[in-house]
């Protein structure tokens, strides 16, 4: 296996990454970026015979040395140059989810990151918010030096060229030294053998003679060099600090919550280092959280993969001394994308459930509206109802109230609206936060919401209450003569269209169902009516549209006949509100579930929904698919439908892996939308952290 | 003439620049750069005949469609896109200090710039300092569409794609709207016929058919659309605003000034519209400022490109409620660099004495030191003194006490000490402040600075007195082993030696007179004394190294016979500290004065000091002149030894400008460092207001 792929080691709630592991300079220490920070990464040793450095393989002209010479070759070529990367082959990394580690020669590199529910704001001790939220990574190098009677220099650093703010030298208490880029990135240990050095790049600063001159300030590169001592073993410890201070979005004013424990990066570093012991312990806490004996490799590689890239688009905000959680959508960087929040609800619900309430209340204060809608080629003269934006905003803007980043009007494919799909996004979301933080009080204030999206379900079925099938019929007036769209935006229309969609008609089920839960649990007998007698009628549309070759086509009752997966995405949300009874073959929607199953069979076969590889095909009309949706469909498989096969777990698992190692995707982590494996979009993705259900197994 | 050249039209004290003129993707709005911002910028009108749009040549692929397309064949091209340049030849420039206004077809797009003293902050009306701080710069679109029967839409935009904050639409108070990339840079207007609007490109934005469309947030471009009725002639006022919150510098924590008074972008933009009237007539003062007769059309271009290209650099901060003015070193963003603090001395002090005080003060507290001093070859063991830094910083950093951004340790060329050449710039900066403010109260207070300064200067000139020359002979102990350097510091060691060069000899000898006439002042008759008597045997040196040919070789009593026009440069000091006397061939130092008005006659011919063109080349030995240098080089020539003729004045200003016009250059709007015409460093600077002593004779 390739181990030279990119993941991210990113702090929580602070929209920054250490990315590292993709050979040549493709890593670094990002802020608020949609990809890697594409810079030098230098982490290094001089040889045992002096004269040489030998370095991980994460700069320019690193990535392929190894193919251009034998290891000779390069002993040759290192009486040219003095920095030669380690030969590639001798490189081994040790990767989890809260440990990454590099071994090479003498030389040994850990990561730790952190898996940590982050306290609700409202009730937490301010100790452990500032501990937790600190936007630091803690990192160790440690050189062998035992074998060598030489006192050897090794380093950590990076550099990105001169632009921005300078690169500057930081010194605090207690012996904290480093350097930082601006106010915005940098590497700081407290150890007395550490000194930060500044140049133009690396060469000069391995061929500086005069310490004097490591205070160079016109350069786009910095390094901690280390002193290891002949005969001794030495591990060095580093911060590496991301910040941004003040205001930091438009729209709504908001900075980071950290601010209010750290007025610079600074005093960033000097937290991370006082309490590097804890991230270390933590680290190791994060690992065992994927330690569950059923997970095969693979999936634990994933999983460690997709939460680290989740971590890295997580930011808490704070708006008039409010909490404002945010995930950032990886490369796109919008900002709370909804049909987002819905999958990595499960995630969000395990580690910290105040962080859903925080998106649903702003879902509905500010980014909720009222349309009205339309037939297919009709005009908007039907009442709408209540939903809610694609979006928050777009790279820290909060777009005005009612308004998402994304959505036009007058279309029918990508950058269409989301309206019904939001709207079925917030009640599962909502149902899914009431039961699993057992928050009675949000949800008793919360009904009235509940209410306004019933209505405005039905009125999206059909105006009259006789004509209605459970299945959204109309489009939203925001699309104007358009229709709306679905997550799968960049998919054609077998997951593209919502109107009569079967991928948008089950999770319609499964909200209605889940509607009909709280409105029952409140009394609200007339509303809970309502919503079992609409469950009824989508589960019946849809179970009357499996077609006599055993599937259900993705759009029901209209001319296209394509065959989808997600058919069966929305079976999980009863399955997660402890609905079970209505996902038996042989319980009241018996007849949707046996089709939906039956479906599930038919589909996934090579050819259909199956990439040769084994990897999943979520449409077998279009080679697009989505990994964090495949995830969360294979858990549906197999522990709603029960079908747990090698097509379901290990074939699909060892497929999907190889895709994120494609050379395509090394650089971007872990990415979500796959082309025959390659990821054509949604790259440096937080969304496969859906793969959280799999420890539900 | 070529018009397309880029010229910075920036605010004061905000270091920021809205750059254009150069064609192509060379301009845009440029936050805290050291060059053009390389946005494209779009300035343009839909045709009469509707369809397509013409604009002004400022974005990518305009910049060649004249030559690959006659008028014709354009008009053919129209067909298949929807925007096209205006030909090149029908447009016009018409360029000033204040205004800067582009026509074409039925459009003038006018920019508006100030050059107006900044007030003494301690001193100042806060309303004055809140208007002339604001930064903004005003333009305005000028339509005439009295000969068009149609509406049509003009446009006034920039995109520079998709990366940091996301573009952004703003409204404010009184109808003020616009766009803005994250809170740094934007443009906004408060006419009711303009509507911003936000996408991917600028083919998306025109052929946009929904206003809803506007609002799309993903893109990285941004219009104001203005409405023009059929028949009518309509300018729509427009505020190109910049803004930087929070601390910005790293070292010595600042925000900039204008924080004050301004909280965002918006702010500043209402502002600048409320009082937009006001800058325009501002705008047209600026104009008159160039007006004297006696100027030529070639000394006048240069000057406001010049001025402008200072005023992007300049950056007032604040620390700890004192003001902090910086003047940022252009492309190298080096912070008030002395050898430049030097020469822009004179246009400081016709517009704002303040800042020169400013400057001193910081270097006398912050960043001063104190050194010994080595014999070439030899141990530091004699004792130094008093200097300053090179600079305070580099890019948004303050280094530490003491140390600059740029000097090292162990070199003799580049990147080495200034000591020598800092402590003379201090002595001349601070007696010309003396002089010009009337601050006796500061006088008398930094006596002291200038008794240690004098100790400095004998240090360096011999340990014993009986030994001393008036020349510089021994290199700071900061050198190590090496030496000091000049602000010449890329030339050979014509100029860029410091040690017995007679740049710095005349330069050293000026700084004695100032010494003396300040200590003579203040009743300090020995230290006057011993000022004079340097200062005579400074002169009596340099006299002594006239050779038979008629030069003074560029290292006095050294092995390096080459010839500089620099000898020359230090005598503007006691011209504009009004010692007139001393300049006089039949003065007290009149053979000095004839031994340099001979060296200069010598040196000023063809294949030595003057390039073909008619160009000043400042070293005999180098390809490497400094315009700025130059400037003040043709003002002593002619005002001070009254060599007034075609070689010091027309015939090389119209080589001067020349070079500024060379295709390579026109990006970079004002540059300094030139290589037979071409910029090759220095570029973006702001160091030709030297130019400003033009104005006295």
């Amino acid at each position: 296996m390739n181990i030279f792929f990119n993941a991210l080691h990113a702090p929580i709630g602070a929209h920054s990454s250490f990315t590292l592991g993709c050979l040549g300079k493709n890593g670094g220490l990002g802020l608020e970026q949609g990809g890697p920070a594409n810079e030098n990464v230098y982490v290094g040793l001089e040889a045992r015979e002096g004269v040489v450095y030998e370095a991980l393989p994460f700069y320019a002209g690193a990535e392929d040395e190894a193919s251009r010479y034998d290891h000779t070759k390069r002993q040759a070529e290192k009486t040219q140059q003095i920095l030669t990367s380690f030969a590639h082959a001798d490189i081994t990394r040790e990767f989890a989810l809260g440990t990454d580690r590099w071994s090479a020669g003498d030389l040994k590199f850990t990561i730790y990151s952190l898996a940590e529910g982050v306290p609700d704001p409202d009730n937490a001790a301010a100790a452990d918010m500032k501990r937790l939220l600190c936007p630091a990574v803690i990192a160790e190098l440690t050189i062998d030096n035992t074998e060598c009677q030489r006192d050897r220099r090794a380093f950590f650093g990076y550099g990105s060229g001169r632009s921005g703010d300078a690169y500057n030298i930081v010194e605090g208490k207690g012996g904290m030294r480093g350097f930082a880029k601006g106010q915005e990135t940098g590497i700081f240990s407290d150890s007395k053998s550490v000194v930060p050095a500044l140049g133009f790049g690396i060469g000069n600063l391995l061929n500086e003679k005069h310490a004097f001159n490591y205070n160079f300030h016109l350069g786009g590169t910095g390094l901690m060099f280390c002193h290891v001592p002949a005969g001794k073993k030495v591990t060095f410890p580093f911060a590496i600090c991301f910040y941004r201070g003040g205001i930091v979005t438009t729209g709504m004013p908001c900075s980071y919550y950290y601010q209010h424990y750290y007025k610079s990066i600074g005093d960033v570093a000097q937290k991370a280092l006082k309490d590097a012991a804890w991230f270390k312990s933590r680290a190791k806490v994060a690992d065992r959280l994927l330690g569950k004996k059923s997970l095969n490799e693979d999936q634990r590689w994933m999983m460690a993969h997709a939460i680290r890239s989740y971590y890295g688009s997580t930011q808490l905000l704070e708006h008039k001394k409010k909490p404002v959680w945010v995930v950032n959508e990886g490369e796109y960087r919008m900002m709370n994308t909804f049909d987002l929040t819905v999958d990595q609800l499960f995630f969000e619900m395990k580690m910290n459930p105040w962080t859903v309430r925080n998106e649903l209340d702003f879902f509905t204060s500010r980014y909720s509206y009222t349309d009205k809608l339309h037939f297919r080629g009709g005009e908007n003269v039907y009442p709408g109802g209540i939903s809610f934006t694609h979006d928050m905003g777009v790279r820290n803007h909060f777009t005005k109230p009612g308004f998402s980043a994304y959505e036009l009007t007058g279309l029918t494919g990508c950058f269409s609206h989301m309206t019904h799909e939001q709207l079925v996004n917030w009640i599962l979301c909502a149902a899914v936060y009431s039961k699993g933080s057992g928050d009675k009080r949000w949800v008793k204030q919360t009904l009235p919401i509940f209410k306004k999206c019933l209505r405005s379900m039905l009125n999206r079925d059909n105006p009259k209450k006789s004509a209605r099938n459970g299945v959204m019929a109309l489009d939203s007036s925001r699309t104007g003569e358009g229709a709306e769209i679905t997550t799968y935006d960049s998919l054609d229309e077998s997951l593209g269209q919502a109107r009569n969609n079967v991928y948008i008609a089950v999770k319609g089920w499964a909200a209605y169902l889940a509607m009909e839960g709280i409105f029952e649990k409140h009394g609200m007998v007339r509303e809970a009516e309502v919503a079992r007698d609409q469950a009824q009628r989508a589960a019946a549309t849809i179970a009357s549209h499996l077609t006599a070759s055993g599937y259900i086509p993705a759009i029901m009752g209209e001319d296209f006949d394509s065959r989808i997966i997600p058919a069966i995405e929305g079976l999980v949300f009863p399955w997660v509100l402890g609905q079970k009874q209505v996902l038996r073959e042989k319980g009241p929607y018996g007849n949707m579930i046996t089709a939906l199953k039956t479906h599930f069979r038919t589909v996934l076969q090579q050819g259909v929904c199956l990439y040769d590889d084994g990897g999943w095909k979520l449409s077998s009309t279009a080679d697009n698919s989505w990994l964090s949706k495949i995830y969360l469909c294979q858990f549906v498989a197999r522990k709603v439908l029960g079908i747990d096969n090698p097509a379901t777990r290990k074939d699909a698992d060892a497929a999907h892996r190889n895709w994120l190692l494609n050379d395509e995707n090394l650089r971007f982590a872990w990415s979500d939308q796959m082309s025959s494996g390659v990821a054509k979009g949604s790259k440096y993705y937080p969304r496969g952290v859906t793969s959280i259900l799999w420890l539900e197994e």
